[in-house]
């Protein structure tokens, strides 16, 4: 099963793809989708959508999963992270690979055993986890997380 | 020049297609877009985004207008109108149409002279301004608004 991780950002998406066969994970491929913050809405999310199109055109996943968002104080943000969101899901969605939605805690718990993990060791257990993995950036790392959460959930 | 207007919502999604000959405007087709509360997230993304296509194709419009979103006190609310925007905005620019975004005040002046008309005004001044118009629903009401007012724009 190969399953695409995403973390949504209408500046910056991280995306990061494992190959789950029975309990052994491997990475596959992670990186970092960039938007043109000068350039119009409507085109930032194109790009968005040709960008991930073009990942998953390469990896064909069967399962996408993105983590639930923790709702910003900043409306402003929100409604930024909702139209970059919009657009991901959809965009996993219509492959056809099937989508799920994940807790924070839920995604830390499972690679860190704790649902109270700061960021660093995530990423110092992403390094176990996928011996070798290069990561991107900070929005890949939290994209290979919640792959590597949909794998667990989706094994039981 | 054909001009597509939209209200974007997850619930639902008014359309409004008008033609623009000089100063003179035509009705097209108006409509609204439903997806189901019980559907997860992605499917009702793919659902919205296949029947706004599909109008898409039919109407091939040469510019598509949006609201500028008044931001919801309510930031889970927020998030779902986001995600819905994303996408539409994604559909309308994917198809090449140069899309526009107006606040409400400039969409209701466009109207009726004002920026400070009540929705009864604004759909009383479309029965007058696009003769024989048949409203599908408070939401295509306000999407032919928007379409009115980036014909106005698009007109200087």
């Amino acid at each position: 099963m190969i399953v695409l991780g995403l973390d949504p950002g209408l500046g910056t998406t991280g995306w990061g793809v494992i190959r789950v066969e029975g309990s052994r994970l491997t990475h596959v491929a992670n990186g970092q989708i960039r938007t043109d913050a000068k350039a119009p809405l409507a085109s930032r999310l194109v790009t968005l959508d040709s960008a991930l199109a073009a990942v998953i055109a390469e990896h064909r996943p069967d399962g996408a999963a993105v983590e639930e968002v923790f709702v910003n104080a900043n409306a402003q943000s929100t409604l930024k992270l909702g139209q970059a969101r919009g657009v991901v899901l959809l965009c996993a969605a219509r492959s056809g690979a099937v989508v799920g939605e994940y807790a924070a805690r839920l995604v830390k718990k499972a690679i860190v055993g704790t649902g109270a993990a700061d960021k660093k060791q995530v990423q110092a257990m992403l390094g176990i986890l996928l011996p070798g993995v290069k990561l991107a950036g900070p929005d890949a790392a939290d994209a290979l997380a919640v792959a590597i959460c949909h794998a667990h959930h989706a094994r039981r």
